[in-house]
C-alpha cells in the first residue's frame, strides 16, 4: 500500500465506473429517496449486481476479494450523492465485517453471498434508550434456552433499522457488570418477538432509515451466535476503528463538498456591484475553510494508508473522528452563511449539508468519547 | 422607563394573561402548525381579540396605546412557544409601524383596525432574488399611470408571504442609482397582477410561511403609497433598528431556552453511572453557555431600555443583532451535543432549536452587514 | 446607588483630580517603574496624601468613609496608567478590607491610618508552592506558644510581596483537613523568622512586585490574629468576590485600552495605499472586538451596581471574572496582530498589554475555578 | 525523496551528532544568550566547524552539498534549544540561498565559504518603517553612480541585524510603481554610510538580535548587485516559500514542545488530591492540543516532502504558515493556562514559549497575507 494508491489504474477505472453508475441510478432519484425517507431495495440490488457492495469479501463467498481501498472509493462516491447514502457503507464496511471475521463457515455461507448481492441489507444494534456513549451499560438480555437465545430489550438509533434483513445485536448473555458478558447475535427478519417499532424522525440524513428495535421474548437460534459467548465487547472494539475512519471520511467528503459550494456560490453571486467572493471578509473566510479542509484531508489520507497497512491507529482514528466532524460542521456553517438567506432554503444543497453533518459529531463515538480515548492514550486519565 | 420596568404590575398581569392564553390556544397546537407549515388565521384572530396584536397602536385606531414594553412581552412569550411564531412580532412590530408612522389618516383608518383584530395580517417585501443584503440594488419597478402605480418585479424570502392580506412593497419609482427613488406601496390581496408564487421550503421555522411574490403589471392604487414618493429608503432605515432588536430578542429567548434544555437533560440523563452533568467537561460547557446567555441578556436589557427611551442605538443594535444570534447558534450547538444522538431526533425540542436558530444570523441584516455598520460607526471604513 | 452613579458630580470631580494627579506623578515615571520592577514608596505616599488609598475606610481611622464607587474610579484610572499598577487596588480594596472587617479596634487603630497614608503597604499571602487553586490544601502551620504563634511554611505569587510592610497570612492553626483550621495572622516587617525570599521574574506586570515569602519559626504575636482562630476560610471567601470584581474591572479597562490602540493604529497606518482600517478583514475584526468590549462593559456595570447594593453576586462575579479576562486576552491578541511586526516591539504599548493581560485568567481564581463555581451554582456538580 | 526520509541512517546520525553538539555547546548557555540578547559569534563558528551551517551549499564553496532534509534537522534541533535560535536557520536557509542562486561565481567564492564557517553571518533587509506586509511599497533608493550604488533609506525588523557581516538589501533601483525596479544589493560590514541604528526591544526571541538599519548615501560597489537589476521582486518571491516553510516548521516544533510541557506538568502537578491531568476538563484540553499538534505535523511533513521534490507548493505553504503559527499560539496559551500562576513565571519554560511564539503569526508574511494568497489561488480575489 503506497501513498499513491489512488493513482492505481484499476482503482481509477473502478471509481469511474461507480461514478457513471451513480449518475444514472443514484443522483437522479436521490431527492425522491430523501422525501420517501428510504433508499429502495431496488437500488441496493443494482449496487450489488455491479459489485459495489462488500467488494472486500473473499471470492468463495461471492465477493471480489479486493482491499479496503475499494471501500474508500465507494464511501466517497456515494457520499458525494448525498450523506443520506451512508447506510451503504454501514452495511458493507461496518456490519458485514462482523460476520466475515467472527462467523462460522456455515454462517458465512448463509449470509455473506446475499449481503454482496444486496438481497440482505444489514444493521447493527448497539445503542439502547438508556445508554448512548456508555456501551458497557447495555441492558438487553439474552438467556440460553435449549437451541435458542431468548432476547429481551430495546435498541435505538439503529441505522438501516427498517430496511435491514439481518441485524447484529449486542446483548448481555451474562448479568455481570461492565464489558463482560456481552455477546453478538444475528437476528433475522421474521424471527418471532423481533419488532421494528418505529422510524425515528431525524433532522436530516433523510434517505437513511433509522429506527427503534424491540425484542420481546425473541427466540434467536443459538446457531446465530457470532463468535464466542461473552466475547462481544472485544469484537465490537475491534471493528470500531474502521467505523470511525469511515465516518471521518464521510465528514471529509462533506466538508470538501461544502467548500466547493461556497466557492461556486461566492464567485457567481453579486452584491454591491461585484461577486461576493471579492469582499475581503468572504475571501478570507473561504481561505480559512480551504485550509482546514486541506489539513483534514491530509491527515485522513495518512490515516487511511496506516489503517490499510494494519497499523495500530486508535489515537489517530480518535483524532480524525472528532476533529474532522467538528471541522465539517464549522465549514458548513460558514458556507451557509455565505449563501445568505438562500442558505436556509432547502432548494440550495448547502441546506441539506447543514442538516446532515450535525449527526456526525454524535454517532460512532461522540466528540467527547474521542477526547476521552485520546487522553487515556496519552496517559492523562 | 426604568430599569425595573419588568416588575411593573400591569406588565406582569399582561404577561400572565398572555401566557395562559398561549398555554390554551398556542402550545397544544404548535406542532400541528409546524406540520401544516402555517399558523391558522383563527389563531391570529384570537390573538387580536385578546389585545395581543399591535397593542401600541393609538386607541383611535383600535389599539391600546401602550408602550413597546408590551411588544417585548409578546415577542418573548410567543417565542417560547416556538420560533416559528415570529410572524406575530413581524406583523405587530416590524410592518404595521410603517403604516402607523407614514400612513395618512385615511390609510390608517382603513388598515390599522384590522391589523389589530388579526383580520389583516401584514408582510413587508424588500429582498429580491438578485439582491440580499444589498437593499439599494432592488429592481422592482413602479411606474405611475394615472391613479395607479404599475409594478413589475419579484420579491423573495417574504415572511407571512402567503398568509398576509396586505404587503408593504419596496420598489423603485425612479430609475436612479442607489438609495434614491425607492418608494413604499401597500398592495392588497386581490390586486390584479399580484401573485404569491410559492411557499419556500426552509430548514426550519416551519410554522412561519415564507414565500416569493410576483408582480406582473400589478396595478396598485396611487392612494396606497406610504408617505412620499422616493423616501422609501429613509423610511426603511428608520424601522430597521426595531426589527433588529426584536430578532436579537428572539435569539436571546432561544438561547435561554436551549440552555434550560441542556441543564434539564444533563441533570436527568445518566451515563457511566452518574448524571452526565457531573462530568466536568459537560459541567464546564454548560457554565460557559450560561455565562454567554447571561451576558447577552444583560446587554439586551440595556438596549431595550435605551430604545424605549428613544436614544440613538444603531451601534448597540448592530452589536446585539450579530453577537446574540451567533451566540444562540453556539449555545444550541452545544446543548444539542450534550443530548448525544437524541439531539438529532425531532422528538427532542433541541432539534427544532437547531433548525430554527440558523436563520437568525442571516435575516434582518446578516452578521456581516452588522459588522460593516459597526465598523463605519467607529470610523474605520 | 443608581445606574447613573458615574455622572454624580463628586465622582466626576474625584476622577478629574485623580487623573491630573496621575498625569503628573504617575504616567511620566511609569516606564521607569517597569524597568525598576517596583513602584517607589514615594508614589504610594503621594497617593495617600491625596486621599487615593483606601478612601472607603471610616473617618475615625483616617479614611474618607466613602463608597466603593471611589475605589472603582481609582482602579480604572490607575489601570489606564498601566496594568503594573494593580498593587494599589490590591492594597486598598483586597487586603485592607480584611483588617477593617475582622480586626479589633486596637488592630484597626494600629494599622489602618498608615494604610491610608501609604506608610504601610499591604499584601495577602494565600498561595503556596504546592497549592494553587486548591486553597484548602495550604500547609503553612501556625502553632500557639504563649503569646505567640510560631509559623512555618512558604508562600508564593505574593503581590506586593517585597514592598509590603504588613502581610495577612493564611495558615493552619489546626491540622485538620480541608477548610477547617485556617486562620489569618498579620505579620509585620521585621518579625523574626519572616523572610522575603526572592522577587519572581514574571512575563509582565513588571512594576508590580511579586515574591515568595518564607516563614521559619516565625514568631507572630497572638494579638496579630485577625478575627477568630479557625475562621480564616470564611473570611477569605467573604472577600474573594470583591477581589474578582476588581480583576474583572482591570481586564475590562485593558480591553478598552487595547481596542483604542487598535483603532488608532489602524486608522493611521497605511498599507497598499490606504489606511489599514479600510481593509474589510481588519474593519470586521475591530468591529468584533468593539462588540465584545462593549458587552463586557455592560455586564460589568450591572455587576458593580449590584455589588454596591450588597446583593449576592457570586454567580455573576464568576462569570465576569472568566469571561472578561479571556475576552481581554482575545482582544489584545487581535489588536497586536493588527500592529504587524510593531505589535511585537516593546516600544509599542500593545506589547505590554500582551504581557500584562496573560496573568488575569490565572490569578484571583482561574478560568477553570470560575467555571467550577458557576456549574455548582447551577446545580450541575 | 520518500516519506520515510527521516529514518535514513545518515540523517539519524547527523541528528544525533547535532543533538550532542547542542547539549554541550548550546543548551547550557542558552539562558545567558537570552539575557545578553545575542548569540555569541563563538557559537556560530562552532556550528560552522561542525558542518551545521548551510550544509546544502555545493562542495566547491565549502558546503556538504546535501539536501534540504539536513536543513530541516538543523532547524528542528536548534528550535528545541529555544526559539531565539531562529537566526541560524535564517542565515542558512533564507539568506544564503539568495547568494547561491543569484550570485556570480565570483560573489559565491567571496561570500559562501565564510557563510559556511560562520565567519560571515547574514541578514536580509526587506521591511521598512513605512511598509510591513506591503513589500512592493519599499522606499529605500539606490542610484547608480559609476561603479557604485548610492543607497538611501532605512530598514526595520532586521533579524541578525546587529550580528550580521553581510546584508542582502532590497531597494529600488528604479522609481517605478509596485514590484518593478526592486534590486538586491549585498552590503558588507564597514561600508561607508551603512549604520546599524539600534537593537529593537522585543517581547521575546531575546537571543535573536533584531535591529534597524540606516543607509545614508551608502556606497555599495556595483559588483555587489545580486543577479540582474530590477529583478529583485522575482528573486524575493522565489525564496519566500522556503522561508515560510521554515517558520511553519519552527512553530510546529514549538507547539510540540508546549504540548509536552503541558503533559509533563499536568501529570506531575497535583491539586484537590490528584494529578491535575485527571480532571476531565484538563484531560480534554490536552487531547485537543495533541490533536491539533498531530494534524499540523502531518500536514507539514507532506509539505516538506513536496517542497523537497520541487513541486509548486505556494497554496500549501500559505496554509501551513498561518494555520500552524496560529495553532501554536493556541496550544501555548492552553499549556500555560494549565500551569496556573507558574505559567506566568519566567522560570517555567512555557513562559518563554508564550513570548516567543507570538511573533510567528506576524513575520515572514502575516496570517492575513497568507489568507490573501490562498484566496487569490482559489480565484476569489
Amino acid at each position: 500500500m503506497t501513498e499513491n494508491w489512488r493513482d492505481n489504474q484499476e482503482i481509477r477505472i473502478f471509481r469511474d465506473s461507480l461514478r457513471k453508475f451513480l449518475e444514472k441510478e443514484g443522483i437522479p432519484y436521490f431527492n425522491d429517496w430523501e422525501e420517501q425517507r428510504m433508499i429502495p431495495r431496488e437500488f441496493w440490488l443494482k449496487m450489488g449486481k455491479n459489485g459495489f457492495l462488500c467488494p472486500w469479501v473473499e471470492e468463495e463467498y461471492g465477493g471480489l476479494g479486493v482491499g479496503f481501498e475499494y471501500s474508500i472509493i465507494i464511501s466517497e462516491e456515494t457520499m458525494k450523492v448525498g450523506a443520506g447514502m451512508l447506510g451503504i457503507a454501514l452495511h458493507s464496511d461496518m456490519v458485514v465485517p462482523y460476520i466475515a471475521s467472527y462467523g462460522t463457515q456455515e454462517q458465512k455461507r448463509r449470509w455473506l453471498p446475499k449481503c454482496i448481492t444486496g438481497e440482505f441489507v444489514t444493521a447493527i444494534a448497539m445503542s439502547e434508550p438508556g445508554t448512548g456513549s456508555d456501551l458497557a451499560a447495555i441492558k438487553t438480555t439474552s438467556v440460553r434456552a435449549g437451541d435458542f437465545y431468548i432476547v429481551n430489550g430495546s435498541k435505538t438509533f439503529i441505522s438501516n433499522g427498517l430496511c435491514s434483513d439481518i441485524v447484529v445485536v449486542a446483548c448481555k448473555t451474562e448479568q455481570t457488570n461492565g464489558h463482560k458478558g456481552i455477546s453478538l447475535l444475528v437476528v433475522e427478519e421474521g424471527t418471532p418477538g423481533f419488532q421494528r417499532s418505529r422510524k425515528l424522525k431525524k433532522i436530516g440524513l433523510h434517505s437513511q432509515d433509522t429506527a427503534e428495535l424491540i425484542f420481546q421474548d425473541c427466540r434467536i437460534p443459538a446457531s446465530n451466535l457470532l463468535g464466542e459467548e461473552g466475547q462481544g465487547w472485544k469484537y465490537l472494539m475491534s471493528k470500531l476503528q474502521q467505523e470511525r475512519i469511515i465516518v471521518a471520511l464521510e465528514a471529509q467528503i462533506m466538508a470538501e463538498g461544502a467548500l466547493q459550494l461556497a466557492i461556486d456560490y461566492s464567485k457567481n453571486r453579486t452584491a454591491f456591484g461585484k461577486p461576493i467572493s471579492q469582499f475581503q471578509h468572504n475571501a478570507f473566510k473561504v481561505a480559512e475553510m480551504a485550509t482546514e479542509v486541506k489539513i483534514g484531508r491530509q491527515f485522513l489520507e495518512h490515516l487511511l494508508i496506516n489503517h490499510m497497512k494494519g497499523k495500530d491507529v486508535v489515537t489517530e482514528v480518535s483524532m480524525a473522528k472528532w476533529w474532522i466532524t467538528e471541522m465539517c460542521n464549522r465549514v458548513v456553517y460558514q458556507a451557509q452563511q455565505l449563501h445568505g438567506g438562500y442558505g436556509y432554503m432547502e432548494e440550495y444543497e448547502i441546506a441539506r449539508y447543514f442538516r446532515d453533518t450535525r449527526a456526525q459529531t454524535m454517532y460512532a463515538g461522540s466528540t467527547e468519547i474521542m477526547k476521552q480515548i485520546i487522553a487515556k492514550k496519552i496517559g492523562l486519565l
